[in-house]
């Protein structure tokens, strides 16, 4: 289904896209700028209608890969919503200006990231996480770097215990670690400083979408009034919420919850186990990226400068609908 | 350490209560009474005043073998608390009436209380369960005894999985359930009618002391508008806490959280595994008795009704400070 | 189906308050009463056993006439529950004694539970109210009467605008009354310093029931920090929900919200009238009685101590399941 | 009192506003903004300030006409705020592309709107209502015409009963419906996924101006756990309480309440009939625009680029503070 | 104005409390049923109506010396509600008896209040105290001697500083003090364990009357978490608030506020200062009493079972309104 | 420590910063735009670079004077950021400019933002103030130039009771003042309109730094439904707190609470005088700047407007992060 008209480098990111070599939400979301680049670069284009246009094709070739990550999206409208320009030279400067802006940027995310979050800690404060988050654990490192003495109560996470990751990865930083069970989190809370988790994806209307068990957490968290902090690279702003789309809730394997013999054991029952939940923005008191820190409720802003303000999608050709 | 006075049966109960043969709130219970009124048939006592010493040396006796049990001292205080009489005659008629009233009661408080509870429900009803609780059982079984349809959400309830008992007696009920990790709860909440616990014990200022996790599911049933009940026998009424004690919090061992692989693979965290949490009475709708149906900030009222509301021990000697 | 053991007043009462011809909370607690005291002062039982099991039956033929009712089986269940003595004589003054203090007791709540409630009034003040209650009324009488200018907002409370009834009365005691769509309540919630309500019953958990629109109500006047009580004769206790039994809530007739003629015009549509809705104990003050003021979750000690705190009726025949 | 330097369709415009044979408020910005640019087309303005004076005297003459309407100075503000240039023609060419640019958008704002709101939606869905608002119905159409399977509860919404005709037009179409009156919003508030209405005004604070009655409905919904979002187009946002005007209330009269034979019934009380109240933002999850959607408190930031964010206002000639 | 059949002992006692040579709630108290006593022995009444009516004569001039005093009717009540036989003899033992009693319990109240108070706290907790309360300092003073280490965060207590006071008598127990501003209160409340305060008096609907500032701290408490308890003798209870009486609030005189120059400078203004303040029971956590210890919604229970549960004033002569 | 590069003006500047001649958030923040303006006029710098190097050079020398106050950052990432051209001319005009339209804005920003404020408030207006905030006053002020008739509740502010010179100076604009002790206020909120209140600081995350007692007086007015405003020029906007550094707070001297003399009596106790607590967002409903009101929430997208969202210092030699 190649398109004559793509930049092989387009093809190429696309197959690896779509065959998960690469994978991970900042590889993506790399990967597709420098597809765009590339096809910026070499483009053949010789009207500047036509340059957009094959930008555009490139853009929808992308994204047809993988139509539910949310990084890939947030890379393409960030170049796209850039390209700018009365000739096919400018355009082509815009394109390529705005890939390594925005390649450039993602390189040093998580560091960046990790320092904001890290202000917020002080010395002595105790943690609490729940999953296994690098851009949380970023800023718990960023702290220890700084020279702040940080401890954790970490939640193992059911079903699948990444809490555990979670608790070597900081007792490798020198943290001191409690480990509890999910349902130990609200004893517990009136003891630590700050709850901090990282980020699924984050929606315009300021909700937080993350590991299931974040919301009950948060809401427990409120009312002993423990401030409650998320941590997300900006690649994570989930730009299909910006026009109202809710976030689609995974439901994964039972196998996860509880193993076949005992399943076999209980019964003809019904095992439900969804991956995400989703977290009112009154619960949470900042989100920490590479952008500084905002109040849930302004995230939509930095989303709409970042990702483009438009009701649709910038790799659509324009109908009579333009902006 | 036997006391001349006492009676062979009270020594034997006592034996058995102290040994684990005896075991479980209820069967403690019953023991206990049952002691003591093979106690009061049995005296030999010539005064009245003898008769009581008697009495109140058995209940010391019995009380020694497990202090922090909960139903024990309740069947020790029903009975002694409604000693009376002027004559050894009728302290002894008033000691095996209240011995009698006791175990007749405790006898029935389950199908009782299940009568209650099931009241509270409604044909078609959505229950959520967080551990495994025969009283909170009783309920859901008394309402499909009614004919109501009934369904569940239940909660795994780490680390030792009680949920999976639950599922399974559910089960045989015929009731639907659908199986769910604990942190999954918020995300259920809107779509069940009720959240039904049972009770390790309940304090006089209406705390809710319960498996680890029901106060932060309290909270959350609370935020999302879904009444919460807690079914529990009037033998979990906990006596101490009339005159402030608070109950202690039972850590349990680690290896119900991690196994001791995985524990040398993390490395040098600490692990803490507490029994129950605290639920404070505003987070909590109604408590379900054998007596009745209570709100959570009036059951002092009834602890008081019926295990006495003297701030000393009914089997301890008068001092100067009777009541 | 006459009995033949009955009393012909007891006969008499139970066909009025059948056919109606006696209706009213009160007046049906007070003949039925009145009708328990016929049959024990004329009782030719020859034992004790006899004697009580002739009440019994009275009870039953009265409470069948209208099983729905709130204030009939607490009439039955004051007089019963205080039938006590060794003898035929003994019994039978304890139910004259009983019936006697109730209807006296009945004659003079409304007064009792006027001045009660005139007492949380200062002069000045101003109060919310919904629906039209004369309990809640008897209270801005009596403060009226002590001399307090009360002025008043009558939400007009839709479907049947008894809220005219409130304002022409309020009116006539001289208060000052402004009229508002129910809609309009949060406004004035600022600027009023009581929401005072009726009850048309209260449950053993604190709930109270009463006329539609009462919850939501109560909600923003927790929320703006307004005060809020509910006058409630004792005779509105619902004794079933001691027993965990649920009120059924009354849906009535769609013809009292949309006349036929525009439910015509709007075409194929559902219209629901429920006539009352729950109140959880949460968000009410103060249950004004004519017994004094109690906060709504202590309101099952007095259901109690009023009418009895067996999971039974008083008026079955016994069986194993004595209190 | 027409100004010579006025363009005639400019007063053609204000007199057609100000006899309200232009009337709405899309309309009535429709025709304002068309105004502004009939004036920039012809304008014989011989320099950029005469350009700019020219333009801004015809903002002062439209806005004059309906001082309180909100979409009037939003249109205007609009365009004066995009008015920018070296030259005439500059200038001119300004104010044409910012005139079409608005009314472009504004004539598609309810299908775009209606799309965001839809996308909230999801199959199967059951939505309350208040008033009628056809911003909020168009995010229902959209739903419905997405295939989603729609269910309302609608609230009448006294006084005057709006909600027939929401009722009326859901039916049409297809969407199942059942109509209650207004007090009993909170007995459904448990059995719907949204609360949903439309927007009289919208403030800087984030505060949503609409019929009485959604303020206390928020309140409600949020104690449910119900979300609640409202829809309305830009041309809701408030310009004035940018700088801290609050909206002033409409009373309206009294027949609406109650008529004229019922209220000389009652006797004298006074009717008081406020058209609309404020819901503070903390009770609302997002305010659906044509524009995308967002959290009440993030709605400032969309009101001061679409309308700017000048303290003074753009019509008003400049004196020394100037922006 | 001495009444020929009061016994000099209560002339006396009246006259000492009148004239505050006895002051103080329990010496009152104390006074109060002392006199009753005296009373009761000496009467010379030759029938047992005679004998009642003069102890309610007792009863009517030892409340008139200081009607707005909160003990002094409870002690009255206390003893009244209790006198109860047949007999003349009868009526004087039951007299004799409930003085005795009441003194007796009067005496070793703050011992046994402060017995259940330490009771919940732990070693090691840390204690916020508002104003200089006796009874709350007993409970940290038992849990001293119990050998718990406990430190304390004292509001200075504004206007009159009795903070100071509570200061130096905590350090003379060996607590560890903090001394702060009372607008600091917030900020320490995430580092203690407990709010302890006193109380004024408490009202049958559980508002805790105390110390301006108590409700305040206790709104914040709530929200941060931190339980709150009040410890209070039962001769605080209230027994005007059983029928709906609120409790009248001292303003003080001003000079405690600003002292008159500094007045003088800032000019013509109002300085207001109120005694004490109301905390609705929703913000309570236990009321601690020699009793046990009480959700504060169910203390109205305790207050009917030892002061009587008559609407009216068991010190009045009957009319036909007898209980 | 003179750089030989930085003009005369800059030195002098920071040298008087430094040592408290000029004083005060305005007077620091205009003398530090003005120095910059004058580096540029004067530089003598030959290439872009260079210029750009001098006046970043400037912006350290003038920082490094008083690292912790909040105005002089502001007042340099505002110049600084908008130094923008290719030429050294261009560069030097946007310094010019940008330095005068700080300048122009912070001399009438009170006025401004009193306009702002002003409008929230009603005729009739009750108002409660803490501390003394001159912002806070040119909202009364300015209302009462409207024509507006406010009276005030003002808190005396303890320990530096700076209410009093509030008092003083609302006093001499002729409104109506009660003053009152800080304790005092929940039971004053009820009867007043508003919470006025100025600002130390205000952060990133929409948290609001001011005098100690104000997170306290925050959380009563959410309680009891009073809304609650902060005046707060621009130049309060905390830089810092964008990359996640929280505001360390000041703990000032405990003469401030207690003489030494009161001091020694106490004994061996802390006294802990904090300045300032931080009141979280979801508590204030809008921040009043020169530049219109904000909820808190969207305060970061002002605060990055204004002063630049890089995550670095403007100030600073860029590296290998530039933006």
């Amino acid at each position: 289904m190649a398109d004559p008209q793509l930049h092989p480098t387009v093809e190429a990111t696309a197959t690896e896209i779509a065959s998960m070599e690469v994978r991970g939400a900042a590889p993506i979301a790399a990967a597709a700028a420098s597809a765009l680049r590339a096809q910026a670069v070499e483009s053949t284009a010789a009207t500047p209608a036509g340059f957009e246009s094959t930008l555009r094709a490139a853009g929808r070739r992308l994204q047809a890969t993988r139509p539910t990550a949310v990084s890939l999206p947030n890379a393409l409208r960030y170049v796209l919503q850039r390209m700018d320009g009365e000739t096919v030279g400018g355009l082509r400067a815009s394109v390529i200006r705005a890939a390594d802006e925005f390649v450039d940027r993602l390189d040093r995310a998580q560091a960046d990231l990790g320092a904001v979050g890290a202000n917020r800690l002080r010395d002595g404060d105790r943690v609490m996480t729940h999953c296994h988050s690098t851009d949380a654990l970023a800023c718990i490192e960023a702290a220890v770097e700084q020279g702040k003495g940080i401890s954790a109560v970490v939640k193992e996470t059911r079903p699948r215990n990444q809490g555990h990751i979670t608790a070597r990865e900081l007792r490798d930083l020198g943290v001191d670690v409690t480990l509890i069970v999910d349902s130990a989190a609200r004893r517990y809370l009136g003891a630590v400083d700050h709850v901090l988790v990282g980020a699924d994806s984050i929606a315009a209307d300021g909700s937080l979408i993350n590991k299931i068990g974040t919301s009950g957490l948060a809401v427990n968290a409120r009312d002993r009034g423990t401030p409650i902090m998320a941590a997300a690279q900006t690649i994570k702003l989930h730009p299909d919420t910006l026009t109202g789309h809710t976030v689609e809730i995974e439901m994964r394997d039972e196998s996860e919850v509880v193993d076949s013999e005992t399943r076999a054991e209980i019964g003809d029952i019904a095992v439900e186990n969804p991956a995400f939940d989703v977290t009112p923005p009154r619960y949470v008191d900042a989100i920490i990226t590479e952008r500084g820190q905002f109040p849930p409720e302004s995230i939509v802003t930095l989303m709409r400068e970042l990702f483009g303000e438009s009701v649709g999608e910038p790799w659509e050709e324009p109908t009579g609908e333009t902006e």
